[in-house]
């Protein structure tokens, strides 16, 4: 099962922040990275190519919404998602597991998997550690991820225990499943009815890795065991979730580093749904390689920009008669082409556009922040960085 | 009052249809020319790049929604619209007429112009030819319209009749004042309030133009009337106005037809708001150089995309797997990247950015459309290819 396309290799360290390469067999992703979120196979609001031009290497799709709809083996049949999308870069499927527990509704936890009702048509649904990994392949993403139990947050020690051992078993359930449906075994696949389920399952992408996911909400024992569990597994890589669901940021980064901390060296480290540019830049402090995170769409579609001076609100009545671009150091579409006057009278307008404008901003300022990172670890200059994005980015009265 | 920069040579004829290049300050257009629909200043769900790359020369912005937000004073002190918006190329911006007669209420109808209420805030408004010269110069559209009256779709004999000698003395005064404002002389600006009446109007594109508007409903006597009337007050090109207001076809084309009869050879005819892709062959044919219609972008975000065999709703579950582009004869962004399965999923999933590629793909088809006109007309087939058109386009079985 050795696979010959991925790769990751650290190339730089400063402190614990790490710089490294992964290659998938749709590319070469420099870490530490941010995935934008393409949900439905599109991230929101803007097309494939003003992804490129904002030098995107990878993004992620979600597995439960593609599952739903139009459904993987629709997408096996076009190709796979890569060709479906129209993307030519890498993509990373979630597991489904965040998305199960927050949006579905009568969902029923079992051994087995979960059961629930989908948030679209209220179908009776299924989801397990086999068959997510049978309907990722399908997807042909370039990194699957492990079927796991995310829990919201706060949650009781004994709960966050029952939980994480499931998806510890999960974790094992999945990482057999995903090795017999890569090497081609006929697998078995709970998603489809009748005959088909006796059918192998279709593989797009014959590269596709898989990574574990370490639970154990904000409890150090907890994470201990799930990490040295999951590491014991043996993953092409690690994420932690369960983080990024609403607590504190401080929290958030002591679990991480203590997490990060038990994660093997040569493997990549997914921060799973985070986070703010701060975030960004206190996890990979903390040895984290990868991200993910709506902020820079979701905010743009409500009007809020990032920019090196912190964040702007595009619907202030300041901006009304402000010729500048939304941040003078960006070199994006949307800066190089339109002013924070025009910016906010198409958000004003109800313009379509405005979403799309403010979003190719967004998702540039993101994946800038992460070539700064970057730079600045090869550079041994990381932790000047950091303090300087600190600064930017505490709160202080609103630009301009 | 001599513009250097405007001009308008006939090319190229093949019956009544004609070829022609405008040139405006901000570039040259080749006629007969479709102009997408930028209302609030952005053609709707695309940004200017993607206008651009497909090959629009000239936009249409609309006076009535600009006049209330931003407001024209604003767009002056940005520049202008050129440079408010981004948009490098010719803008022509209507007059207000057809909005203020469809979109706002209570209004009332006076020799001096129109009162009524702001569909946004409710606040009273007045528009006159006198202040709709006033506000499009400040705007700084390449081409302004003078202010008419748009009569709906039927109406009686009288009523047209009136409202056209109206509208004819509505464009006296129109042409006065554009005179006046373009020539620098300080003129009153009644959209402004208190000392501000009183400074002259901002020009922001000194080279701008001024077209005349015929009305008469369907009347070949008030069509005549309008047509002899607006010519005898010298314009830089001529509109026909109030048609594409819901009466048939084949009445749209015979209006069309006598009415440009009535118009001098050498300045460009422009039908208001018409039309599909059958209306712009059909008038190509009668002599009409310029168009504007929302139809490409509406019917987009509605999922209608326009192609050589006709159109093709992509909710429709027959496009579920099929891999083909929207027309496989178009080299537009969308077709080069994307099949009918993955915009149909976009469309049914709700995504933004199905409004995005489905309009640049029916933009690049009308203006594709377009430039096929002018090719036929050049090389002396304009029949062969209206007939051609006519059978792809005429009512039969929906593709595939």
């Amino acid at each position: 099962m050795a696979d010959t396309s991925f790769s990751f290799t650290l190339t730089h360290r400063d402190g614990r922040a790490r710089c490294g390469v992964l290659t998938t067999p749709h590319g070469r992703i420099e870490t530490p990275v941010f995935m934008p979120v393409g949900t439905q196979g599109s991230v929101k609001a803007m097309t494939q190519a003003q992804l490129v031009e904002a030098g995107a290497a990878i993004v992620l799709g979600n597995t439960y919404h593609l599952h739903l709809r139009p459904g993987e083996a629709a997408v096996a049949r076009r190709g796979g998602l890569h060709r479906f999308i129209g993307w030519p870069h890498s993509i990373l499927t979630d597991s489904g597991g965040y998305q199960v527990f927050s949006l579905s509704s009568r969902r029923r936890v079992g051994e087995d998997g979960v059961t629930f009702q989908s948030h679209l048509d209220g179908s009776r649904r299924f989801l397990s550690p086999e068959n997510v990994a049978a309907i990722q392949a399908q997807l042909g993403s370039d990194i699957a991820m492990a079927f796991d139990e995310c829990l919201s947050y706060p949650v009781e020690h004994d709960v966050a225990r029952t939980s994480m051992e499931r998806t510890l078993r999960w974790a094992r359930r999945g990482r057999e499943a995903f090795l017999r449906v890569m090497s081609g075994e006929a697998s078995a696949n709970p998603a489809e009815a009748g005959s088909r389920a006796r059918e192998p399952v279709t593989v797009t992408t014959p590269g596709q890795v898989q990574f574990g996911i370490v639970q154990g909400s904000v409890f150090p024992d907890l994470r201990e065991a799930s990490a040295r569990g999951t590491v014991e597994i043996g993953f092409d890589g690690y994420a932690i979730g369960g983080l990024s669901v609403g607590e504190p940021s401080a929290q958030m980064y002591e679990v991480a580093e203590y997490t990060a901390a038990w994660l093997p060296e040569d493997r990549p480290r997914y921060l799973m749904g985070a986070g703010t540019p701060l975030d960004l830049v206190e996890a990979v402090a903390r040895g984290i390689d990868m991200f993910d995170c709506v902020m820079p769409t979701r905010n743009a579609r409500n009007g809020q920009l990032f920019t090196r001076q912190g964040k702007l609100n595009i619907k202030n009545a300041a901006f009304a008669e402000d010729d500048r671009p939304p941040d003078e150091a960006c070199g994006c579409y949307t800066c190089r082409t339109h002013s924070r006057a025009y910016l906010r009278h198409l958000f004003l307008a109800g313009e379509m556009t405005a979403a799309t404008l403010n979003s190719i901003h967004n998702i540039q300022f993101y994946l800038d922040t992460m070539e700064a990172i970057r730079d600045s670890i090869v550079f041994g200059r990381f932790e000047a960085f950091r303090q300087a994005l600190r600064q930017a980015w505490s709160p202080r009265p609103p630009d301009p």
